[in-house]
């Protein structure tokens, strides 16, 4: 979202005027019924559009932008409407115009010595990775969405392999950009090491939109991994799965690809929810926390496989005999994974789901889990915690479940969230580790992100817009 | 280097007459002979301090700020001072002061857990290094230097395991900085994601202090690999050597730690400078261009370690049965490192040396190079070309040797960088790979940084600027 420094009213009629002729009729919308798809988010933001922009080109997307800071209209950037905090939508106030790549360019350039690819910001993640796939290559993002290459950069998304490949931040090599009066940068770098100032892209990369539209970027992409390993383990207990973290992490450097964390709520839930799912745990109670962790390398042919789980297993044998695992369960990896990712789901049928994001410093998890888990019980004794999540580096889906059966009570889910929230703040975490700000959680950006911090970003806004709109400041 | 808005000459009596009160007598070196050995940089630099401030805490350093900034005088931030851009010393203007981290705090506070570090600014790589290690664990920065956090911070500075670990840019969590007018920011997450606006401790990394400069960091650090296995490879062309680089990134992934080039001047030059290190290649013919890669592990153990050593062989047969090598040596590791990391010194020995450091996109490197030594070659036909350097990550140190015995030519070598760095630009590179920028090289800032780039820097420059100094902008 760009909201507009002018205290006047967006001119929509105008506005719209100017864009028919700049974008041609398949570049806009206006009629109600072409609007509707782009209103709603994939989890919160219901709004109203004032009109959807299509450009075909980056320079179009420029002249459009242009033409809406000329006419102080508001533009919300959508990608492929996957984002979960609110920000892709449309307000309520019919005043807010959609802008999608859907029409431009569908680049995928892959360059492959250097490793990387050029592609278009309206390519979508499983459209990316379907092209590198028969290069042996992947963009290492692995989310349960399918967001386009803009959105992804535009939140940061990372996902569960964020423990070895890092975010999207560390795999953008360089990007084209939009301002939000039309000016177009590039800073499109194939190379890896370029130490000459100030890192420019980084004002784009998480950053929502805010401060322009990111059109073009070169990705930097790697080798798939030929072999893999899975576990899912029972820790002796909570502060033993951090010891194991350590562990692997000592023991098989980048080669553990994944380390993440299941409570019993959420391994009932799927395990429940999806009955053909094998259960590992057959009619043994399923344990209080467990872990799914992922070990890997790119050695092809037996050998190396059949050193891989030879290494994995001998890891789970010393960490048994040190007490610090109860149980492990290595067969039927794909049946692990999948008891993972359909976890999110299967808790939305126990009710209605408060989903949190966020990430503490690893050595604090238990202490703020302990804690979320005693501040929930006490506000709200019927609410099931159903958390799970990327544990290695530090992230949680602090997932509640409402029961469908209690009445609804919007005061009481919010001083649900600011509970845990607080929590995560006093534990030296974020609230929003991988989902981004926007409208559904903007009041907790001002609570929790650091005075200095927003003001550093809202000067930086200022000076981009003072300078884009003749120098005036508001 | 803080360049001061004002037009008016800076007050040093003023200056110093405050700092005394403000740092006392250990904290503000005056006298001529304390001052010296702050004055001379590492390659570039002999300037002249107004004065030197040695702050004991952050709070110190922002009083010295504010000070400095309330009386005009330019602050040139110096760490170990083995910068090598001449961004660490004063001028010869006698007007700029030096601010030195080396009495205030050297914290070094593991969090194991976490995988990461609380570490003050002015402690060194080696100090910090050398407590990490007893933990299996490092900061995977490696330099032939020996710099303090701060200034690694303030350059961004890669080294010969980019490859595996990247830049200090992807290795910081968080930061504390002080701001020109001596506004302090604590930006200290140990948090790994925490996607809640403007990364803004980007503004401070690899700008040399332009914005601010760091007092603490929070680093990411890693478990030290537990084996190596190194190669001397022979391949069978220059563009062979990056087929085999992108084979062995597929076969390795993240095990490859090291892919470094060496010219055969540069292998030379140290086989006859170091005499006591074993020429792998006896009384043959040196190659043209040799190879030196590393795979690493992480498992510990006999059997680990056969494996890696056989890996490595194999690949090594099946590049030689492809054609793609002719020659390749794993024995001693320990002396084909000790011939990469002697190649610096040696060059000196042979001459003048002009030494660039650039990076250009992986797969223009041999057109990039042959063009470059063409291009040598018509302009001065006497100097050597000895070029080495981080194959891998696209970066190479393109140094080129002026014979002793030619007279020196200041105009000439100029003339020869900038038709070398024009290629680099003309290959999508950069200027600056590694070292940053500062006041040997701000004339190439100019040239190759995009308009845009500088543009957004200096608008960021200024708005900081203006905030600080009651919104009064230059």
């Amino acid at each position: 979202m760009n909201p507009r420094p002018s205290a006047l009213l967006p001119d929509i009629d105008g506005c719209i005027s100017a864009l028919s002729v700049a974008l041609g009729g398949n570049g806009l919308y206006t009629k109600r019924e072409d609007l509707v798809r782009y209103e709603t988010g994939a989890r919160y933001g219901a709004g109203q559009a004032a009109f959807v922009m299509r450009p075909s080109s980056t320079a179009e997307v420029a002249v459009a932008l242009k033409i809406c800071s000329q006419h102080r209209v508001t533009v919300v950037p959508q990608g492929a409407n996957t984002g979960l905090v609110g920000a892709s939508t449309p307000d309520e106030s019919g005043q807010q115009a959609v802008l999608s790549l859907e029409r431009a360019a569908s680049t995928l350039q892959l360059n492959h010595i250097n490793r990387s690819i050029e592609v278009s910001a309206g390519v979508s993640l499983s459209k990316l990775n379907d092209f590198l796939k028969s290069y042996g290559l992947w963009f290492p993002i692995d989310l349960g969405a399918d967001p386009t290459v803009g959105g992804m950069i535009a939140t940061n998304t990372g996902g569960t392999r964020f423990i070895r490949y890092g975010d999207v931040r560390r795999n953008v090599l360089g990007l084209e950009v939009v301002l939000n009066d039309g000016t177009t940068l590039n800073f499109m770098d194939q190379v890896r090491k370029n130490n000459t100032g100030l890192d420019t892209k980084q004002l784009f990369i998480g950053t929502g939109g805010r401060f322009g539209i990111v059109t073009r970027a070169i990705l930097e992409v790697h080798p798939l991994p030929q072999n893999a390993a899975t576990a899912l383990i029972v820790p002796s207990s909570p502060a033993g799965a951090l010891d194991i973290l350590v562990d692997m992490e000592e023991h098989f450097g980048p080669q553990l690809t994944s380390f993440e964390g299941i409570s019993r709520t959420a391994l009932a839930a799927v395990l429940v929810g999806v009955p053909q799912l094998r259960n590992p745990f057959l009619n043994e109670q399923l344990p209080h926390y467990s872990l799914l962790v992922e070990v890997s390398t790119w050695t092809k042919g037996g050998d190396g496989n059949l050193t891989l789980d030879q290494a994995l297993e001998r890891e789970l044998e010393r960490a048994f005999e040190a007490g610090k695992i109860e149980n492990a369960f290595t067969q039927d990896a794909a049946n692990l994974w999948s008891i993972r990712h359909h976890i999110s789901d299967s808790l939305k049928l126990k009710g209605k789901v408060i989903a949190l994001d966020v990430s503490v410093p690893r050595d604090r998890f238990v202490q703020f889990r302990d804690k979320a888990c005693e501040e929930v019980k006490r506000l709200a004794d019927f609410v099931l915690i159903a958390d799970f999540g990327h544990l290695g580096d530090g992230g949680v889906h602090f997932n509640m479940i409402w029961p469908h059966e209690v009445p609804s009570d919007a005061e009481l889910v919010e001083r649900l969230r600011t509970a845990v929230y607080d929590l995560v703040a006093a534990h030296g975490g974020s609230f929003s580790a991988e989902h981004g700000v926007g409208p559904f959680n903007a009041h907790y950006y001002k609570r929790y992100v650091p005075a200095a911090k927003q003001s550093l970003e809202h000067l930086i806004e200022e000076a981009l817009a003072s300078r884009s709109l003749g120098n005036t400041l508001s």
